[in-house]
């Protein structure tokens, strides 16, 4: 009997929230994450690139679905792409075109609605169908050509939708479109996600701009995340390459929505070179690049599934860096911490038992956890200063920071994750009730 | 106006499930699984073990809370523990125990309500003074006194109101009483669970009856899975050790909640001798054991929070077993799959996207996907004789099979799992309000 009632009265409270829920929506100026940025930036104008956006109908009717990146000759391309095992022809294409000459145009097409992912040898062909009518149309190589393709995986890329609007890409191209293409590439997406700088370097300008989507590692039947930054700076394609890869650790792979990596993830920079300033071991270029992509990253967190709130999980004193991510990762992914920021619970057992199972090496007697400023844990047990009130409301903040030190040596790493919340399982679970 | 219509219908949607869900609490009895087993199974007595539980308010009121199974001398024990680096003070007492000499009796004492994990060395002390309260009691060598913790993470043990109650239990102690046994150590378990068996070796007879408890591999607050399996055959404590190591990989080790490992699981097995049957070397005997550790396993993913479906992972023609296990476990833990499996969507490509992150090395092109009996994928595309219909109706089933061919040796492996609900987000976030 006390569990039937316990059970009800759970219930009733749910009902009170869902209904609180339903009043907020009936509002609020609909369904954008209550995390998103309150505007799209202003982005600097980047020399040497042209973009233009189309409606194609690949899957969605009535918003453009296609988008059109077109580079100056001489562009420095790298990009880093998904390590799944089941990845996406676009991206195999692309992985076998990163690194090639620099000395021709390129340019980058990408389709929302349709991941390509899973599709066979069909894939294949579709993806080469597209390339190949890019190349003929803009007068390129097709090793120039890149390709991305984002939503309901297994189902035929219609490519013919897509050749049928290259010439009405092409006449669209403009250097002013950059927040229409960020536009078309978003599937679940909740708002667009754009960031840029502007770098000082020996008294000249360079620029940097970029946009990127992703809603969940995988959105409903939708695959992923993409993210392309331009910058009009002047850097040799090994030098980019590296320097994104490097970058790429502490941002877009230091990101987790839901755990689950997708099958078309794509990060591709461009250097058109149209500033003339040759930034090649620039600290300042380099810094200004880490923060456009740790910046469009968090936007992909903001705009997580279902996500109330935005963490930071930091974890210092581990053996080593390695060490260090793998405990922040078992924190940021674990579904029982995940459900206590939900609930605005400040429950640090959750936090030691993630850090238990990490795999990362720790001593549970020198481990200390703090939530934001208030200590909760220390020397293997519930810190001699905690006050569950003054975290408890601390909880209630939509951002958060999660702090471990391990005590054990120098390593250290952050991840940013959301929370896991009721709205997730609406989104993955209910849409076919 | 779109989205925001469509988040209204979705939350008045959500409303009506939740309504439902009311009608049926106030209906039915209670809060249990609704994949629990109707009955809690008749268990064999197992000669020379002896049971007995107490309402010790350690936590919980109105119920027993600890339980002391008194082993007779000679008895052989072996465990597994959890391998969480911030495990338990029982735990890592129960490690330092186990190998020791069988000539002399023993026992094992349980509460539930608290963890004693995370407790810094008042927790190793805790562990110590029940458990040579126990000892002296039962005129026992400390080394053969086990115990285990179950419940809140961070709280000091009130080892008083265990020492205070075992004059009580040791008068309790019967051979009758193992249902209540597996009641005492429950949490926030919605069912006891038991197994048991009778197997015939050369003519004579030999029984095994063990129970579990668990809920999610740590509840609200609480941890975790504890499991105690005893038979009257003979065997040598080296021998049982190994058979437990090694059957614990395809039972206990082949489960996942919500992929949280707790602090404090315990598996143990106790070969009294009482049977005088000698079952070294017997397949009978192992494949026995086999049987009631996978099936006490099972009821612990059927009384996952919020769980309302059984799932089997299959995985076969992996490169080797631990790939299988890899790819098999990237599946049942991956709350895209596990939320489509909440959704009754037989959404295979999550499927290929859990397979693709696992790790596990796959061909596209050869990884063949079934669910039940109707084929999703093969040669990396949809089936030609997929059937959404056929696949979606047999996705309504309770139990569920989701198997996967890597095409590529013959590693195989199967993890079972349960579904990821409403149910779980309101057990482990909203409890608080």
């Amino acid at each position: 009997m006390g569990k039937k009632k316990a059970k009800i009265a759970e219930l009733k409270a749910k009902i009170r929230l869902l209904k609180a829920d339903l009043a907020a929506a009936q509002t609020h100026t609909g369904g954008v994450s209550p995390l998103a940025p309150s505007v799209f930036p202003d982005l600097p104008r980047i020399g040497g690139v042209r973009f233009a956006t189309v409606a194609a109908g690949v899957k969605y009717a009535d918003r453009d679905d296609v988008m059109l990146a077109e580079l100056t000759s001489g562009s420095a391309i790298a990009g880093v792409f998904t390590r799944s095992a089941t990845r996406s022809a676009p991206v195999l294409d692309c992985q076998a075109k990163i690194g090639g000459s620099s000395d021709e145009g390129a340019a980058i097409i990408v389709n929302s609605g349709n991941a390509n992912a899973f599709t066979g040898r069909n894939g294949t062909e579709a993806t080469a169908i597209v390339t190949k009518a890019v190349a003929k149309a803009l007068s390129l190589p097709e090793m120039r050509i890149f390709s991305a393709s984002t939503g309901v995986i297994g189902e035929p890329l219609p490519h013919g939708r897509m050749t049928a609007k290259i010439a009405e890409l092409q006449d669209k191209l403009s250097a002013d479109d950059i927040a229409s293409a960020a536009k078309a590439i978003m599937t679940t997406d909740t708002f667009p996600k754009g960031a840029g700088a502007e770098v000082s370097i020996g008294g000249k300008t360079v620029r940097i701009a970029g946009f990127a989507k992703g809603s969940g590692m995988i959105a409903p039947d939708m695959a992923t995340m993409l993210s392309y930054v331009f910058t009009d700076a002047v850097l040799d394609q090994v030098e980019l390459q590296a320097m994104l890869e490097s970058l790429a650790d502490t941002t877009f792979n230091a990101i987790t929505v839901d755990s689950d990596t997708s099958t078309s993830d794509t990060l591709m920079v461009a250097a058109t070179g149209a500033s003339g300033v040759d930034v090649t071991g620039s600290e300042a270029f380099r810094d200004a690049m880490h923060g456009i992509l740790r910046d469009l990253a968090h936007q992909v967190v903001r705009d997580g599934e279902g996500a109330t709130k935005f963490v930071a999980v930091q974890v210092s004193g581990a053996a080593d860096n390695a060490d260090a991510k793998r405990a922040a990762r078992a924190i940021a992914d674990s579904p029982l911490v995940k459900t206590a920021v939900a609930g605005e619970d400040p429950n640090w057992g959750r936090v030691v038992m993630a850090l238990g199972k990490s795999g990362a090496k720790a001593d549970r007697d020198r481990v200390a956890i703090r939530f934001g400023p208030h200590p909760v844990a220390e020397n293997g047990w519930v810190s001699p200063d905690y006050s569950e009130g003054a975290a408890a409301a601390y909880m209630k903040n939509a951002e958060l920071e999660i702090t471990v030190d391990l005590g054990l040596g120098t390593g250290e790493a952050t991840i940013w994750t959301c929370d896991l919340t009721h709205g997730y399982i609406s989104i993955n679970a209910d849409y076919r009730s």
